[in-house]
């Protein structure tokens, strides 16, 4: 994992969507922040103003960790492949939320612990992690493959035209690992990143507050936390190291990403380690419940677009903003100017 | 303006779809208030699960007041209808926010200052309203007028078969009048109730403070300010009374509402006097930067769906939320439930 130098967005674009902004017939600003995100857009096309995104691709990672096993999550670890098998059924949140939205629905079975259908596990690295909390959760080569199974997915989703990527995960408690990973980057006690994941009780949140403070002193006696292959090997999975790859490449390919809740935002950290700067290409969705999510959209100053209490991953919360894009988009390009219109601009003030 | 008795939602239909809600194959809540609105939506249309609200109808009523003379907005009184006419084009926020939605755009010009086409001036009271720091807004027949032409305009809706109505207002100065409605129903200080609206300067808000200081001497001159009707007259406007008029008859008619800005968000709260109980039909979209919308929307204990920094009216900010109640609908009808998946269910916790 290389340090990655990103392409800028594309300056004159964004200044020329800020300027016709400025020009149509509504009060200066008042589309809030609709109007950044026109901009954006326009930033990340190298348009203005920006068209509208066609092909809107929902990729969901889906992968096991060992750690499910030490009762951290309030579901069965079986369910992840049993959801697998719903997204290919077109019957899951995803699905559905896709269908509303515009977008198409890609699902890769990273390291889901059983055999998944052959279409979704090209990319499979292995099965499950290791159990975070006593022993690495893959192999250093292990960790490489699983990288570049996210570079070559985003790859393919360039290749295929994808306008828009919208990134998901499933994991029966990979919000642990999620935790694990944002408190070695930044440095924080267990208790600050831990949340109730898919709604655990008390007892629960203390087996899993133990199984995140096992995982980081590995994590400090492998002093892996500033090496983000290292730590993605010592404690993180290979659907969370596939998550990385996936930010990194779309980046690298000008392809403007949507994040979703802690996974992959915590996956934008590592991936800025790698590739500095790429919070520039992307837009956090939704706020999650979750603590570690939080810190890493501080990390990133990201502030998300929705603030509506989801909590199921998959790519939900960020398909929920896909329309607001689409409106934002579709404003500055549709929209009359002052002139055009024949409208009063604003009075100069005594 | 007598006393309304309002339907109530359906409860057997709200208890259906939460019941399925905690069937599908997600973690109890995960869809965070996508569940909430689902349930409300079930118990408009008494139907579990809820359909898809097909016709989605923003109906926008516009307006000049007379207090816009006094510098109190950044822009020059004749932009309102400028922006009817352009409404018409098809060229304004609005209309691109409405496609965008798959909903319809209707104007109604209840009090424009100058003549409009015909086909939007049908409901038309009078041109302007009264300067309300110096004078009456209009005569209580004037007011009695406009509330019904709000409410043949909820009528006309519900025949047609409107699913979803977003409201909205289009007028130079309308936050003003906002801001004194909103301070005298809840006995606020100017101050606290008064924005910048489109984008005032200091030296604009002062003399904007300084007009809903005078109107609500009038109001309180008056005692007005515990009945709606003589509110409207002594300081709302046709508009105003027009989209009161609106929210009311639309939640006799069973149609649910989503409210937009500060307009359409003090009417409603001058509505829950004439209908008490009338939050329950309406969801509220869009946080405003107005400080007499937080007021209002504390008092009907509504918690906006959205908080873009968006301040345009028109309907605009209610518009970006269709799709949030789109998908809310769609996730209970099309998900499947655990049983039907083979997904197994939450472990019992030890």
């Amino acid at each position: 994992m290389d340090v990655v130098s990103l392409p800028l967005l594309d300056e004159p674009s964004m200044l020329a969507a800020a300027e016709r902004q400025g020009q149509l017939t509504k009060p200066t600003g008042a589309l809030g922040r609709l109007e950044e995100l026109a901009v954006w857009l326009a930033g990340t096309q190298a348009c203005s103003p920006p068209r509208d995104p066609e092909r809107v691709r929902v990729v969901v990672l889906a992968g096991d960790t060992g750690a499910a096993v030490a009762g951290v999550s309030a579901y069965p670890p079986e369910v992840t492949a049993q959801m697998v098998a719903g997204f290919g059924a077109g019957t899951a949140a995803v699905n559905v939320l896709a269908r509303a939205a515009g977008a198409t629905v890609r699902v890769e079975d990273i390291c889901v612990a059983t055999d998944t259908a052959p279409e979704v596990s090209r990319h499979k690295v292995r099965r499950s992690s290791g159990r975070i909390d006593v022993e690495d959760a893959m192999t250093m080569t292990e960790t490489e493959a699983a990288y570049a199974a996210g570079c070559a997915i985003a790859d393919e989703e360039a290749d295929a035209g994808t306008d828009l990527l919208v990134v998901g995960d499933m994991g029966i408690a990979n919000t642990t690992v999620a935790a694990v990973v944002c408190a070695a980057v930044t440095r924080c006690e267990p208790v600050a990143v831990v949340g109730r994941g898919t709604g655990i009780d008390d007892q629960g949140w203390i087996r899993k507050v133990t199984v995140v403070r096992d995982a980081l002193t590995r994590v400090r006696l492998a002093e892996a936390a500033d090496d983000p292959a290292r730590l993605l090997s010592v404690a993180g999975g290979p659907d969370h190291a596939a998550m990385v790859g996936l930010l990194v490449q779309a980046a690298v390919r000008r392809t403007p990403v949507l994040l979703d809740g802690v996974v992959s935002c915590v996956a934008a950290l590592v991936a800025d380690r790698i590739a500095p700067g790429i919070a520039s290409w992307q837009v956090a969705a939704t706020r999650s419940p979750e603590p570690a999510q939080a810190l890493a959209l501080a990390r990133l100053q990201h502030e998300p677009l929705l603030d509506l209490g989801l909590r199921l991953g998959e790519g939900t919360g960020a398909l929920l903003a896909v329309p607001l894009l689409r409106a934002a988009a579709a404003a500055l390009r549709e929209m009359a100017t002052f002139a055009e219109a024949g409208v009063s601009g604003r009075t100069e003030q005594p």
